[in-house]
């Protein structure tokens, strides 16, 4: 009998600002070298003899990262269950179980943090540790893990014995769906009209927005409360790495730490300096003589925040979004499902971006009512249509798209297509855009 | 009887890299809002009732920037002397005096820093206190001028009763220049060789290469040193602010600084920090929980110091010399003198630039071997010759110059012109340039 995972793909706090941000939340982000905590997640529970496929749950607007992240590691989920807003994580798992229940009600399923890792020399002990629980879950107990407390734990639930709750649970999916129910019968409720009204999108299952809308956001702190009694904590001699704050970061990555303490991630240069996390991936950043920093540099913006006074990106964060700045929320590389694009320059009335498009992939068919756009192919060979003529452009050649005009860009070839995109106009917003036929069934 | 200021605008060490770099040194960047330390030196200089117009001594390499700064501010050099590489500063006011010897050898001259600037609060003081040096000058007296020593002065030389030597020299131009005929005969007779030899170049005296090479690079203290009995020493009460160093500046630029001792430039935010120096035009940058710190920020470069050990940028600057790494040499941004432009993204085979002309300017006709390029105007009135033809170019209008190909782009109109150049080929370097026709004069 194998584990069903369930991977709580939701929102993050902010803690990992600027490289985590409102549309690109920290589970996706390259945290791991270039992969994301939910990659590191999914590759936890990626154990074929013990972990069957898992179901994640996910934001709608996050689908494609996500299921290409996926699909990078070779992890072919059961099913994503995508929401249109977080509800928080207990009505993320209930909408899971609500799901496991149309399918098999009585699988032992593990509930798992998408933003948690388990390192690779304790994967061992992991699976160890979630073999030796399978038969407790089985005879109907609800079993936590408990790791050994680190300090940059201490915020999480202290248990005796200097253990803290390690995130993970491991159930019955049936005694979890009993125990939501007993918490909250108008969750229950609702996450089975949910799943009961969901529609199929492409490989996602999409839920609806009023019914998720009307899901009650609980603590996920009270299904513990209301197991009690069937609570049981398992020890473990390990700790996850929790991808949720800068200096926990740090400290849990203490295999990525130099001699003197130090991460240093892409171009980084380190005088005389100690205990610092540095992440600079497309330019040079060099630090001396200084301690217990976070340097996390992204395209537009930067933090230098003092480690020892954790909760900075945090509050930054939720300063810049309450403020509307773009750095809050959304990166000048954004990533669609056909490849991704990003801002090089703006202007009053221009715009600059770097398109790439994957092979096969291919935008909408689409028009805009405020902007013209030229294009240069600059690597590999596009595919361009602009009404009613379709035209192959190489390296070195360029189309022009006038404003009002249906245009559509494709890769048919097989190595990615590069082009640089200069649009002039008055408004330049990403929701000018009029779609009139899309291979990804994007609404807007 | 007006003073003729000589402005040393030559080399830097690197202390305030990563803004200052081996092609864009410190005292033409823009360290004081959008002026620069040599816009600021002639500032200080520009009373026209106590000082004639400046000679300055310059790198040919930074000649029109460094002429453009001056015209801005509005001041007219009586000479801009152009050294093909900087010897020192002895040999730069050994040029400026071999030429002030050709006009009027017996005005009285004051050699001045061109990364140096007198506070506006202190203009007043600065010109009572060369107005009442003016009859010791006179009467042949080499008068210097001491400020109140403050720490971050502490490495110029010390004098008498906590004044250190403020960097000026008063005396008549005759006098100097007997004296660099003391210290170095050699020094002397080159620099009149080299004032002989020049050549006009539009509003440039340029000094030939293989004549200032053989100039010998001495240390300025020599002078002082040769002139010890008729040294005259003038205490002042304000102190100049000094650009060669972040920490320095800081400490300097007390009238800059908040209520916790930040300076903070550009689009910055910081959150219980003090006595920082934060410099980031163009992206933003955030503080966190920290003290004593310089977060210099450009395009392709940051520094993160201790501002309490100094020296961090000049380790830094030179360690990255040493491996080639350009940016310890140049800007993303780069001037020409018909404007200038930014490289904005690079692959394999490609860059994109953004290019701006001013109005009135043009550039080169010129062709490359190994590059086409495509131009989009996004701003302004582009005049594009490509081969035989020439045409007004508009906003969201493209042309494209084939490899090969004659090209000139000019802006004939009244506003800056904008466009976006991509450019594809195997070699995509500056020096990838035949220039067949420059209305500028240079060389290569």
């Amino acid at each position: 009998m194998r584990v069903r995972p369930i991977i709580l793909s939701g929102t993050d706090g902010g803690g990992l600002w600027p490289l985590a941000r409102g549309q690109a939340p920290s589970h996706l982000q390259p945290i791991f070298g270039d992969r994301s905590p939910l990659q590191e997640a999914a590759r936890s529970l990626a154990s074929a003899d013990l972990f069957g496929p898992p179901i994640v749950v996910a934001q709608a607007q996050h689908r494609f990262l996500a299921a290409q992240q996926l699909a990078d590691i070779g992890v072919t989920p059961e099913a994503i269950i995508l929401e249109p807003a977080s509800r928080g994580a207990l009505a993320a798992t209930a909408f899971a179980l609500a799901w496991q229940e149309t399918v098999e009600p009585e699988a032992i399923v593990l509930i798992a943090p998408g933003d948690q890792a388990v390192r690779k020399a304790d994967a061992g002990a992991f699976r160890r540790a979630v073999s030796a629980a399978l038969p407790l879950a089985a005879a109907s107990d609800i079993v936590t893990f408990a790791a050994p407390a680190r300090p940059w734990l201490k915020h999480r639930r202290a248990y005796a014995d200097g253990l803290v709750d390690a995130g993970w649970l491991l159930a019955k999916a049936s005694k979890l769906q009993a125990l939501i129910d007993a918490v909250s019968p108008e969750l229950g409720a609702c996450a089975r009209r949910a799943v009961a009204q969901a529609r199929a999108d492409l490989d996602f299952l999409r839920l609806d927005a009023a019914t998720t809308a009307s899901a009650p956001e609980i603590d996920f702190q009270r299904l513990l409360d209301a197991a009690q009694d069937g609570l049981n904590i398992q020890a473990i001699d390990f700790t996850p790495v929790l991808a949720r704050d800068w200096p926990e970061l740090h400290a849990a990555r203490r295999d990525a730490q130099d001699a003197d303490g130090n991460i240093a991630e892409g171009d980084a240069i380190l005088l005389e300096s100690a205990n610092c996390y540095v992440r600079s991936p497309d330019r040079l950043t060099t630090l001396s003589g200084v301690q217990d920093l976070a340097v996390i540099v992204t395209d537009d913006a930067i933090l230098v925040a003092n480690m020892k006074a954790p909760g900075a990106a945090r509050m930054l964060s939720a300063r810049l979004a309450q403020t509307n700045r773009p750095e809050a929320n959304a990166h000048p590389m954004e990533h669609r499902p056909w490849g991704q694009f990003k801002r090089l320059a703006a202007g009053d009335r221009y715009q600059v971006k770097r398109i790439t498009v994957k092979p096969g992939g291919a935008t909408s068919l689409q028009k805009h009512h405020h902007r013209a756009e030229h294009w240069v192919v600059v690597a590999g060979t596009a595919e361009v249509t602009v009404g009613a003529e379709t035209r192959l452009l190489m390296e070195n050649e360029a189309a022009y798209l006038p404003l009002g005009a249906a245009h559509r860009l494709a890769n048919p070839g097989k190595i990615p297509v590069e082009l640089i995109e200069v649009q002039s106009g008055a408004y330049l917003g990403e929701d000018d855009i009029m779609r009139l036929d899309d291979p990804y069934q994007r609404d807007a």
